[in-house]
């Protein structure tokens, strides 16, 4: 099973795949999809669309695990950062993937089994669960390989 | 010049699609893509997708306008109805349509010249400038229709 773990923004997309081989987990890959300000937001969705659709067809994923997002600091940034997890979205579901979702909260408590970890606890655990010598960088990177990590679970169970 | 008005939705995303030919107004097709709350959001944001590229293959526009939202009740629901606008955005960037974008103030002031007309008089005057017998049903037609009355002006003007 491989997991494509995707932490939605307009500027910022970042993405994590997962693999669980014989019930250990498998680092296969990370990044951050970035769209500049200056660019006309639609060329900046299509942007986003098409990276995706790219790493989708290289690594084959079995299904994605998306952040839910709930907080916004106003309307204007919820409808933008909602623009770009459309998209994300629709590039996971044309490829017929299943799509789980996580509450930052829920990602917490899957892989730490304590909802108030900060960050930084947070990124260790990513970096010990997966056998790494250092913390992916950027964050968003390895924010979205925490939700790869919460979707492999997920998807067990969903399968059950 | 074919514009193609679209009042963006999750349930429901209203089309409209206007010509201009010797400076007159033809209306060439209206309609609404409904989306069930029963099924889940990625196929609802797929159709959406797909429903809005069949209207693009068949009626060919030069270029669509869309409404700018940034008023929603709450973070989920301008999340959601941004998740929707960002795909319909994505097919006319697929389709290298330019994108024209009007809060409903701009359209009204467009149409009517007068910001504080109200949804009545706006629909009035959209059967008024396309000559048509009856006022176009459902409203998110009729709103898509003033968006695309709006575009046409936009888009004459961003071409001088």
């Amino acid at each position: 099973m491989i997991i494509l773990g995707i932490d939605p923004g307009f500027a910022r997309t970042g993405w994590g795949l997962v693999a669980e081989e014989n019930k250990n987990l498998r680092l296969l890959g990370y990044g951050c999809i970035t769209t500049e300000a200056s660019t006309p937001f639609p060329a900046r969705l299509k942007k986003i669309y098409r990276e995706l659709g790219k790493i989708i067809a290289e690594f084959g994923p079995t299904a994605v695990a998306v952040e839910k997002i709930f907080f916004c600091k106003n309307v204007k940034t919820a409808v933008d950062v909602g623009q770009a997890r459309g998209v994300i979205v629709l590039a996971a579901a044309e490829n017929n993937l299943k799509i789980h979702e996580f509450t930052p909260l829920e990602v917490k408590q899957t892989i730490t089994g304590f909802g108030r970890a900060d960050k930084s606890q947070m990124q260790k655990m990513v970096k010990i669960l997966l056998n790494l010598k250092d913390i992916p960088k950027p964050d968003d990177a390895a924010d979205a390989l925490a939700l790869a990590i919460a979707g492999i679970g997920a998807h067990r169970l969903s399968k059950i």
